[in-house]
């Protein structure tokens, strides 16, 4: 006998044929002879409503209120499902956060797992029932209603898994796995059986956004296995596990890409030990976020600085630089707001030389110039006008003979 | 310093302007220094709405789960209120049925407070916070969230303001008060300043529905004194209290009515023991209530039996009278589906003689034929021809000298 727990987010159980149509594949599992463990969201624009409602009467609304009002939702969503199962005759029985209980910290709006007892929901698993979940929500050590933040449901099914050492984690979304890339670029782009853990983290925080990154992580943290799945269609998704050193990866696994990106560039800048936080340090005061940061070294001994941001913090992080340039007494401020950033990801790199190299070369024979590269562990960035994004995409897509699948 | 439990119900707080303007008079209640407690409803359709979609889901929705589902009507309003306190600078802290914990037993749907622990509001009253917390709902002994039935919030107040031995619970409403009778009949009708809960019991189950029978049975038992008044305007309502003997009580307190009643009668029943049960029998296992019973023997040692149900339920009880009476061998079944039931209230009629005379006199002056009596210690109702209904009110509000205040 298996346990698996099921996630399905709002979208999934947004109307009442949906969530009838959760409960027949919830009631399937059940008749196999699993234990079931189901996690739901909030029905599909039940939480924009509610915030909505909360702006109405507070400008900020108090965090605390915030995740007792938001956090019926998913309790109204448990109900219903409940309700749904029974209706089939298939046994279940509801949990809010509290009732689990989920500890959390008391960090309203984002709080963090801290502790899951599964005493409870065993105890229902073990009379047969399917056990429904609240996603999204805990309580503090002061019985708090807390709530984990936009998404959060992921993160809860995960938590859950890992407590009851399930078998699988079934995320069940609008997507039927996880592509190569985004087929809408590349027609060719094929969906993966299998996917690291760190390969879909920067997948995911690359633009392919199937999972939340936080659940994803705590899914490696506590080797849960995860499957991304389609809740309107049939098959088997993808699988994100851990690395199987003893079976040959492929090289890359997939191509991801970041659109509305801007660069920056301070030049001339007199090299002495702390220019870059005196340059990034503005940045960061003004709420910019820094993504990729390169810097060079020039022949009279100063610094050329480059980084890259939202597009929409574009202007507002070009003004601090421009102050900050007069400070240092550095040359000059340039910048770019129409630029791209395409990655390539996959565990492969690691045992592979050349893949750089192969990289470059794809993209140069198709008159593709980098304005900027960044490597990790597991990727290579690089970054391009953006009239160059969809064909760099499938140049590096056929470059890397993603479309064939590799056997795993 | 006093502490005062308010009571908002549905109506008051069914849109985010009147939850503010509710957030302004507890505000003002809480700047005179008093100590606040707050309950409050679902926002106006919202119950009905979940209800609505249970029904959806499952026919007969499961009571566990349809608590789950209607709790978080409440919960999304204590959240609201407590922002639009902070909106106007004013403390407040919210807390769920659990987070109180009003303990009940697991009726679910129809619950039944067993426990109230009043330590974390003392504790958060004592910060100088208003407590705002949720009517309607409770926790069981496992857990498992329970509803008190519908108009609960009443009665959640009221247990509330016994529990912390509040000095007054005030239900806050879309009537000013309890009234003579009703004005719509009567334009002279008058707001009493002082009820007493019994005579506010006969009120209320004979037709002036402004509070839950079960709050006042409630407040009576654990003497915590009630007040009811208008949300919408200002004014003192009406207190319901103790009776206090030491004042000079009102003859009558009120003119109550019923409409959309009906009578049946079986005459010639032979007179045995336990004939009432065989007739009366048959109807109760037809679901149908009976209000007034009225039995006579006749001189051929025969009984007649007369009773009155709703008018709905006419036919049905009609049809189960006729097969009794065949089964008794009774003379015939007769009824009447135009009738109403007029009673005056009043504490005090225990003292007093010559009531019911006056009554009956009034009546008959008017040419009002009386067709059916019943009395109780505090009641004396008559069942009349509907045509007669309101002219009977009139005439015995002015029998009475209701428009007349009694100094109290």
């Amino acid at each position: 006998m298996a346990l698996y727990v099921y996630k399905f987010g709002g979208t999934s159980v947004g109307t009442v044929e949906r969530i009838k149509a959760v409960a027949d594949k919830v009631k399937k599992a059940h008749e196999q002879g699993d234990q079931i463990v189901v996690v739901v969201s909030a029905m599909s624009g039940e939480t924009n409503r509610l915030i909505a409602l909360a702006k109405e009467m507070q400008n900020q609304p108090t965090g605390r209120e915030l995740d007792v009002l938001v956090s019926t939702g998913e309790q109204v969503t448990v109900a219903l499902l409940c309700m749904a199962l029974h209706d089939v005759d298939c046994p279940a029985w509801s949990f809010t956060g509290s009732q689990v209980k989920i500890l959390t910290d008391s960090a309203f709006t984002k709080a963090r797992i801290r502790n899951i007892d599964s005493d409870r929901m065993r105890e229902q698993l073990d009379q047969g029932r399917v056990v429904v979940v609240a996603g999204f929500q805990g309580v503090d050590e002061f019985d708090n209603i807390t709530t984990l933040g936009r998404g959060g449901s992921d993160t809860t099914a995960v938590a859950l898994a890992a407590a009851l050492k399930a078998d699988e984690c079934l995320i069940f979304t609008d997507v039927d796995g996880v592509y190569t890339t985004d087929p809408r670029i590349e027609p060719k782009a094929r969906r993966l059986n299998r996917i690291t853990f760190e390969e879909m983290l920067e997948m995911a925080s690359l633009g392919s956004k199937v999972l939340q990154i936080r659940s994803v992580e705590f899914a490696g943290k506590y080797n849960v296995a995860l499957r991304v799945l389609s809740s309107f269609t049939e098959g088997l998704g993808t699988l994100i596990t851990y690395e199987d050193t003893k079976v040959e990866s492929a090289l890359i696994s997939g191509i991801a890409f970041n659109r509305d990106e801007a660069k920056l560039t301070i030049t001339g800048v007199p090299d002495k030990p702390g220019v870059a936080s005196k340059i990034l340090g503005p940045i960061a005061e003004a709420n910019v976020e820094v993504d990729m940061i390169v810097q060079n070294i020039a022949e009279d001994e100063t610094t050329d600085f480059t980084f890259t941001v939202h597009r929409n913090d574009y202007l507002r992080a070009k003004a601090e630089l421009e102050k900050t340039c007069v400070e240092l007494g550095a040359r000059k401020v340039s910048g770019d707001d129409g630029i791209v950033k395409v990655s390539i990801v996959g565990v492969g790199m690691r045992s592979h030389a050349g893949i750089a190299s192969t990289m470059f070369k794809a993209l140069a024979k198709e008159g593709i110039n980098i304005r900027m590269i960044s490597t990790s562990e597991i990727k290579i960035s690089v970054v391009v006008d953006e009239k160059y994004l969809e064909l760099a995409v499938r140049v590096l897509h056929d470059a890397f003979k993603l479309d064939q699948e590799t056997k795993l």
